[in-house]
């Protein structure tokens, strides 16, 4: 039997993806919607502040195809307040326009595998609890997907033994490494929360950096042998400048 | 051909989601709203009385991310129970707002497999009843899943033997216990009754422990080898007291 | 080559699952609601008449969980009165709330497989009869499930020969044997007409005995090696003297 | 590396099964409902003239089971006229009500494989024209499945070769054979148009037939190794004549 | 560990399914409907100039089948103006009947594999350019579809040789090139953007060469061994001048 990974766990992470119903919306007088705009962005306010005080962290994506329309990604200290953004958007006014779609449930992980982390004393040294509690990156555009590992007799994840598990994600490690400045990376863990094992989010100025990076690691020795995807959503970044225009009609 | 598993059989047990119509809710007067969460509280207190009975149990939960935005747990000693409550829910009030969302049909199961069992006396002793039939605990945090075994050629459950079964499951136990305090479990049966094997309920104050455990039992060997997940689910625990707040817009 | 299996086939069959439109059923007046549900239960009457003419037979059940509200097993002589059944309950008052869902089509079948059946003279015997055109027994709690059995590389039940197939389907019956009394069991087989191969429909006075059958089953060499499963349904039965309960306000 | 298969092909085919929405059918005034089957009635002489010119065919299914209503089955010429057609029966008044479900895209195919046509002249005779322009017999009952071939490595269709895909495929014709006058079958390749790889649409008086030879056909040596397949639909014929009872509430 | 692929790449694509709503659309008057046309028109005309100063390109398909109606092919350099266009099409008066549907994001692709490629300057020579920037040809058929590699144990393509991949695909470029003036082919790389790894879109006077195409490259090595294929969708070309036609009632 291997060796259990150790793993150290900061904010409670959702990814909540929208459909907007525009038709609906396109019915609604030229006053509602605008204070429909108006109040969700004092929401967006709000979460800023908590962002402010390193209370959590949020970003909202404008998605790239039909998966959906929107996707926020909140992080906070605890899934209660997850679950009550999650009530606060849908009882706001333009709540009754975001339609929920597809959501992963995550909790910021950092696992004892990397060697860089093995030597280091665990205390929370600024650097993990940056990583730990991460301030979301206001890059121009994020992607999330989620992943696991397979449990195939011939290519079983949980049964190879941490040395080689810690080899295995060292070189993975040194192929993320090359796109350092241009990608971004935030791992979350989902064993017991979501249906995939983690869910990963980048995030980069060129969209184009997504496709090599996740070209490039999927010739790693772990991706080919072991790895399995969930879907990709794509979004471009949404600051609160802008939302405005995104609704206007 | 291996001995077939023996079992000990309690409470049938449903997992019932649902997603809230906020759209509609809204839309509602505050009379009819007032009415309906009336209603409804009436209703948990209905069912409470069977719980202090031990005729049954109950918890709801909100549902964190977009799978669902509430989840009850009922368990009752008969599949009649069930469906009747789920027909009392659609014909409340509130039962309109409520959408029927995934559910699970099980019935609390205690298998021969476990060594501490077998020495046991088979009559029911308070813990077995306790196990039968259990009062679910209002602890904070709630996590189901429905996992099955794997009938692969190299790694069939259902025809390695007893014996191995049981060691298999003791390790597994033996993980299992060390978060005594931190997370309780019921097991449930759905062989016959759902699409799964078995369905796996998980209640912690912290929903982290809900990580720890299944992350560090993903690693037994009954599981890298034999086990297969279906969705995880992770919710809230709603009192009664909160329900007025929940539902207020 | 394997030699083909030889089937006696009997009645048509449709499991037909609906989920009820209770938020519509409310907005409709008492009135209405009393003609549909009178409507509906001289549709049952009629059925009945078939039923006592042995040209066909069917059940209804409440349905546990989420999956749907209502499940009709309709058996016929042929397709066509299962469609033109269909259509009457779609075109009926009732029909407006009992939104389709799924479905699956099969015939009675019994295989020559089994050895008991093989020295017995072929001729329709009353006991054949019976089985081949089954009046459903009107027990408390019925269960179905469609299966198929693999065509893998490594065990492929339609290389395997007859002799074999027969012996494991000898051991699998003595399986079900245990069960007299407690369940009762209808094949109907579903390839060329549905998405499995065959459906099970099961019948018991108390549901845990379904947990029980298809659990003990599933250590059987028949299953442990060669069976898949789709979706499991569970109801209760629904008596026509209870239906003005079910569907009252 | 194998042969690749050399095809002969006829008429471009869809497979359009449709919902009937019965609910809001019953909400419409008898003359809307009268002109809504009047005009399809006249789409449908339209198109028996088409069938009459021997420029395509088609034939309309009441579908057994909840999976869809009704399906149409449509052969022409050109892709441009199935899209034609489904506009045209969407823009009809009783399209309002046929809501679109599962469809199905193919060509009419003949491969090569068959020893009976290697010895042939391949201009076109009129047999060979007839099964690339085939008219539908107008028979009680039809079904359609998708299949398409496994490429495993122990099971690879597209690697095994000429001869002994033709050997197969010579075998599984000889159980077809054994149906004559029982069943009729319509093979059309969906290679780089649908899903799957290919569609099959059998015809019979009895449906027993589907099942039986389905079930044969499943121990052919190239149905046991090679084949996978998709979803079946079983319908039984609507000729014009009876259009108008289909509708009638 | 195998070579990574080196590849170059060029506009942002989606592809974009709706399902227009007939049956609202009839609802509408026809004064709106008119408006709604033209206003859609317009923004065909304003498509059209990008890709006459060749800053992008787009066309518009009319599906065979019930999967969708339309499908929109856009191809820009940033993914802001792909969500950009999405917006502007639900914004406007016929994005109310315009269902979003199936969508596929994903980017130009060209890959050093190719033995052409190998020995060429690899600065943006014409043809490079022009294949990194296509202006989409407006050929009578469209067939999309999205598809992977295998991460098999007996045959992972991203463990296998340089030398080999390049082999494979020469061939597989062998058996294109035999299609030459009767298919178009643009391939578009997908991983980190969307579910699948590639986007194959192909154009054709004939759609029975999609079919050709697809179904003889099924047998050659790189598809046997390799190859999984997800949805198919196949489109005749709607040009500016027809769409009134299309909608027209």
């Amino acid at each position: 039997m291997a060796e259990a990974v150790v793993t150290m766990d900061g904010w409670s992470v959702v990814h909540d993806t929208r459909t907007f119903d525009w038709a609906s919306w396109k019915l609604t007088s030229e006053e509602e919607r605008n204070a429909a705009v108006k109040e969700f962005k004092e929401l967006m306010k709000k979460w800023d502040t908590v962002e402010e005080a390193k209370l959590g962290s949020q970003s909202l994506y404008k998605v790239v195809g039909n998966k959906a329309d929107l996707m926020f990604i909140f992080l906070r200290p605890t899934m209660e307040e997850l679950e009550e953004i999650k009530r606060e958007i849908n009882k706001s006014k333009l709540g009754d326009y975001l339609i929920p779609d597809y959501s992963y449930v995550s909790i910021v992980e950092m696992t004892m595998h990397n060697p860089m982390n093995e030597g280091k004393d665990r205390k929370l040294s600024p650097q993990v609890e940056a990583r730990l509690y991460p301030i979301l990156p206001k890059w121009e555009h994020a992607c999330f997907y989620p992943m696991g590992r397979r449990r195939w007799e011939e290519a079983n994840w949980f049964t190879i033994d941490k040395e080689e598990r810690t080899r295995l994600l060292y070189d993975h490690g040194m192929t993320g490494r090359k796109y350092a400045g241009k990608v971004k990376e935030i791992i979350t863990g989902s064993i017991g929360l979501d249906n995939w094992e983690w869910g990963v989010t980048l995030f980069a100025h060129d969209p184009l950096q997504f496709k090599k990076i996740v070209y490039e690691m999927r010739f790693d020795e772990v991706t080919t042998k072991y790895a399995e995807f969930g879907d990709f959503v794509v979004g471009n970044y949404l600051p609160a400048e802008d939302v405005d225009a995104y609704f206007a009609l």
